[in-house]
């Protein structure tokens, strides 16, 4: 049974993760037979969006794994505390949490900076020949990571300017459908555009199951 | 394409809307070709809890609508807003927030109190015909509101407590496996028992499929 470590960055499409890719990631792992082990890096989320207003709310302030620990239903542990050694795979849900707390992108762009925690553990997962997969906006994080030295071939669907800012990140990107996934066989890397595309949860979960499909095959 | 209302409690199993049952039931009804109203109640939650403790914060305030709103990615409407007439059928995953914010259950048992937006939205419903379903610790809701006068079937899945608080409301409790779903074809109500016995999301979603099938099966 392959054993894939999720990580997460809140709980909520605007600051965190997104509540529907997580649990399509969960669902399609959970029914090809994978075990998960939920994770999430612990630290002040960038802020704290109202989802009803879709505006911040001046001076809340939540944890990144305190939150996601909502999606896990308490089943999470900090990523530090986890061994890439001990799993087979990575994989990153989207949401502006992706590009807000696990790395610096909404506001800096190609200049981003990635959460020291999560550089860590995918350059050891890499290194250790694990397969990482990502969703959304989450593979700008592979790109900024790795962009320099392997070049991945990456999507985050089809959106010009973001595709531009993998680009000059270092990373190949490749348009991609939303039921369709991108496969880098050399860098064990699989990437979906979910949301990025998606117009219901219903795709999301098309997408999701392909995606997962792809990611175990890496898995070696 | 029948239109389906579906009320959340907030965002999180231990003081809000079970998020994989409510995920689950969103893409369950998408793929069966199902609109979906997402709505909430206003006001502050019984409590919050941190997930990651599995305990309530002290002086924290959440606001049931603008937590719920995560699930729905803002595409949220007030109860209060939405008419029953508007739609052909309503859906209320679990959580605990379905027993402490929906309802006072998980304080006040048999004796509890159901928030009145939910009483009055539920009665109109079900006085116009429309077909209501519920998960997991959600059908105590339906036991409170119709138990006297209709005496529904329902089903809790299997605990015998819960089972007994919900026959001492009037209604009549029926043991249902996780897979399958309970349906009162007199009264247009179907449960099943979502988290109340699964053991993982891929047993949720099984379970929520067959019970959306038998929801939509129930409008007229």
């Amino acid at each position: 049974m392959p054993k894939v470590a999720v990580i997460l960055s809140g709980c909520g499409v605007y600051d965190g993760s997104e509540i529907h890719e997580a649990c399509a990631a969960l669902l399609a792992l959970d029914r090809a037979g994978a075990q998960t082990v939920i994770c999430a890096p612990s630290g002040p989320q960038m802020h704290v969006v109202n989802h009803l207003a879709g505006e911040p709310e001046s001076g809340e302030s939540r944890d990144i794994l305190v939150e996601s620990a909502r999606i896990a239903r308490g089943e999470i542990r900090p990523l530090q505390d986890v061994d890439p050694a001990a799993v087979d795979a990575v994989l990153m849900p989207g949401g502006f949490g992706a590009a807000k707390n696990l790395c610096t992108f909404a506001v800096d762009g190609a200049d981003c900076k990635v959460n020291p925690e999560v550089v860590d553990f995918l350059r050891r997962a890499h290194d250790q020949g694990k397969a990482i997969g990502a969703m959304c906006i989450a593979p700008v994080i592979l790109a900024r990571v790795f962009g320099p030295d392997l070049s991945p071939r990456l999507t985050i669907g089809n959106d010009p300017t973001t595709a531009d800012l993998v680009q000059q990140m270092g990373a190949e990107h490749v348009e991609c459908k939303v039921d369709a996934s991108v496969v880098d066989h050399d860098n064990r890397m699989v990437t979906t555009p979910a949301y990025m595309l998606a117009g219901s949860i219903k795709e999301v979960f098309t997408g999701a199951e392909g995606f997962v499909q792809e990611l175990l095959a890496l898995c070696r």
